[in-house]
């Protein structure tokens, strides 16, 4: 694989499942990525260098997910001027989810974090592509034909309901 | 100004006073932009036509900032593929702001947008400049004096601190 | 079936499951019906085509249903005079029904969205039907018949609670 | 004034200044109504008798706002086949408008309440107006043209927004 | 049984799994109670005419259960001068109960329903035996053993710890 | 006064403002009351003391007002068999209430708390003097009363209404 | 053991699953400990005995946990000059753990509860261990191995993932 | 003053005036203390620095308090194995200080914060002089004092309430 643009990182392994994701939708779209763990509770020192050396190894996104009081996304961006994108992930002890979205969320004015939907691992792969795309044509024909797929889809559906009809769809 | 690459909308005009917070970070950091209304209730069409040019007009990002039913970010994401960021306003209908938080937040799978936190559309602002900075180095440098700029304001707060004592600081 | 007067949406073919249920009370209450499926955010100009075009083609009421950040309901509403009803729907990666029930309810003022509660399609068919009924007597009379029909299930009830007990009722 | 086709009640002289937003939008769009106090708590056999008789006295549509543990809506819909929309008020004594909203939003199977937004009466009126409008060319005429005039409002600010620029705009 | 002093109604025998235990305590507790199931959305009449009757026919205290848009207890309550002790059920389409527990709680000015924890039928019972227990010493004395009966197994607890050390308590 | 039958009781003199309702409506309907402050926090003994004699000294029922982590109710119902009615306080430091109510409504098995609604000490009086009621015709008299004079306050509001048109009341 | 320093007591046995991991975590960092119920609600008397006992025993820091209205935490810290730490639980009749970390986390000034996450009892052990580490040298070099080994752990992650690849690692 | 063992940091000196509520009962307890401003976000190398620091510099305890996407707790407890005191400030841009709250309560295993009810500063600094106390018997007693003014001001509400009654007291 070329040089990663995007690093996909989590606070635990137990985030790899929903993060995977992230990396399927990259591989997908052609965009270089590297994924990795780095807690900002339990390794806080590898958290810093990782923010601070990110710009410098050629990253140009990063993608970061935790669960519970999450902080991974909102120190990395306080150690980069890199865009960080935040994915709120529903861990065990989440209470459904609100910590992690309001933990990566609700960062104060001068830190952003560009926080996509609850697990939506996906989303956030999207969105590092999205930035890649804005100086990257290549990306953005990518994601064009994505969003093409995504309509057309949908379009199957409607054939599928008006051939078969939707009690025969849901199994009546 | 230059041709504007980051487009800033809101759905109403009473958002404009929380919103220009995006237009003035921008301004500081070098990067042109433009500011308009497009209402996904009342103007959809408007809408419609707003999203599909952005790119051929040469916006690189989509600043959009709705309240209540925030519907306007995820409509424009659902039309372009430039990255789209979306910012919560707490207009005067909201339940305390957590309809516009997660009707922007919680996007399905395939149309991301970019959250920042509630009526925080400075930090939108930043995380434009920042996507603009991944392929621009000037806007690059502005980011990391605004940074340093922060942690100053940080460590006069100190100085002020040791000096006078927290009782005087807190008018006591 | 007669010319439908009433197009049943939903942003997914995974919310057919639970927006069936509006249909099968149409066709219980005798009111012509159409079904499909009609993404907010994946099939944006397929959205704005149906919901500019309901009228004409016959239709008096729009259910739509979805999910999450659910635009659906709020974006048809905003595209035509016909009521529209809103079925907020909790969909795998919901928090707890939420964002669905505030993306859709919450709507500025201008344009309703005609919300029931949480996954509770049927009443959206029951809604569209009284709706209906203001101007269909036959309508209103099945309306009737099925409001004596849920007290008689009811007194049901009562009587197997008096005849067996309430012990024997939960297998005690 | 004609006979009234749409009902406006709520449970108390208190929820007026928020309720009357409804009459002033139907008297706007030429819908004959009628307003009065009908309290589900204070008042039960009133309200049993205004639902039973609602539709004989030939209204079309009720609108019931209440605060709190609103019952109003709920308890009218369970007496009368006429279509209900349900208006939660936030008032005085209210958590944040949350159990108004919940005690509305939430009926059972059989027995839906078209819910609107928090406080937004406003939107209860006009979803009266559409619904008498599926049998009324008239009001649905002035619902296109009511629709248009929003969209009007909309482009007034972009006008002023170009004209003045957005810092004027907002008292800079 | 003696006259039943105690009425235990519900909205929906699909309650009647949660609200028997408010049943099994009073039987255990010696107070003479009945248990039927009363609609407020499906039966008005019925329940107008079960609240209005509740007192000349002995009952002293009526609990009533009921889940989402919970409208039984606090109508009840509207309709006779009887204490109403309020069950919030969590049923299965509740939104995590909040609905029916606000539904029943938050009862205007005037008109209060004694509400207990969510799904929590037994305390209902209990709190229905304390009103009884306040003019029959009978009663008193059952709810005073019933007191040293919960210390008691407390206490038990208390001994296997010590017994059996925590680790073979949770079976390590 | 008599000796009193009911103990209102607070965890704060702060409290006192929202307590005295219902002091006030117990007064209106004839029930003796004493009023006090109790602070299971700061004065935990105090609180035991006064649980464990009440019975003895002729209360019948307990009012007990708190906020925040509020326990007084809770702990007091475990200290006695008479029934407590609790009233969550929405105090200062609260968040939006939600903290008193869950504190005082979610007890577990065995020891319930009869919940009123937010801030509605007045309901509590009522509630209490219900309770006297089943024992007590004076008192239901008073109560019965009282809800005439409910309904009476309400059938002025629709007099007023009729006669001066919505327009008038709300000063427009 | 020596005597026990810290004392982890739970309102229910039924809490003994999740607080056992307090116990687990002390006996790795060297901590004596002693685990007991004790019931806030159904044993008040026992726990003012403990909480008050509780110093001269030689405890130096209580952890209590407790689900729903959970009063355990408060009311000892009430009694004690020792410091609290309270686990909030999330036992089946909780609404999603809210209820216990309101009431345990919301103490009014003059009485802290040292709260940790909801079911975290292993956090508490800790937090106790860091207490006793402030006068103790052996068991501060215990946390800091503890530390270490946390993040050792994490270092294996990234060793498994650079080894792997994160598709084996989810099983792909 | 002797040298602090307790360090109190804050993010932003616009949380000082909630902050300095734990000086001042530090003060009041005899414990020294010092104040600074330590912001996660801003200056994430000095809040590095400061925690590691902290234990060899002499300090026991540190509290630290913040709003929002609060971090400085967690992440200070990440860097030391000193207890770490929370306290969620409800800050200008909070959602009703849920976003405080739950980004400083809802840690992951391994490393705790011990949390105070939001912007309880107050309560920050008790649980620090407790911590103290486990180890310096001149703070235990100045605690034992302190718990003692709680209760007598409480008995001087009493004294006043016996003496004036609750209407004078509420000014009526």
């Amino acid at each position: 694989m070329s040089n990663p643009v995007v690093g996909i990182i989590m606070g635990s392994q137990s985030d790899l499942k929903v993060m995977s994701k992230a990396a399927d939708i990259l591989e997908t779209l052609g965009v270089p990525f590297e994924v990795t763990v780095v807690s900002a509770h339990r390794t806080p020192q590898r958290m810093v260098k990782y923010a601070e050396e990110a710009d410098a190894r050629g990253l140009k996104v990063i993608i970061a997910g935790a669960g519970g009081a999450a902080h991974l996304p909102g120190m990395v961006a306080s150690l980069t001027v890199l865009p960080v994108i935040g994915v709120p992930v529903k861990s065990s002890n989440s209470i459904d989810g609100w910590d992690s979205v309001l933990s990566i969320l609700q960062m104060p004015a001068g830190v952003p974090v560009a926080t996509v939907a609850l697990d939506n691992a996906s989303n956030a792969g999207i969105l590092a592509a999205q930035i890649i795309a804005t100086a990257d044509n290549q990306v953005k024909l990518q994601l064009e034909q994505y969003k093409k797929d995504l309509a057309d889809k949908v379009l199957r559906s409607v054939d599928a309901l008006n051939e078969k009809g939707y009690k025969s769809l849901i199994g009546e």
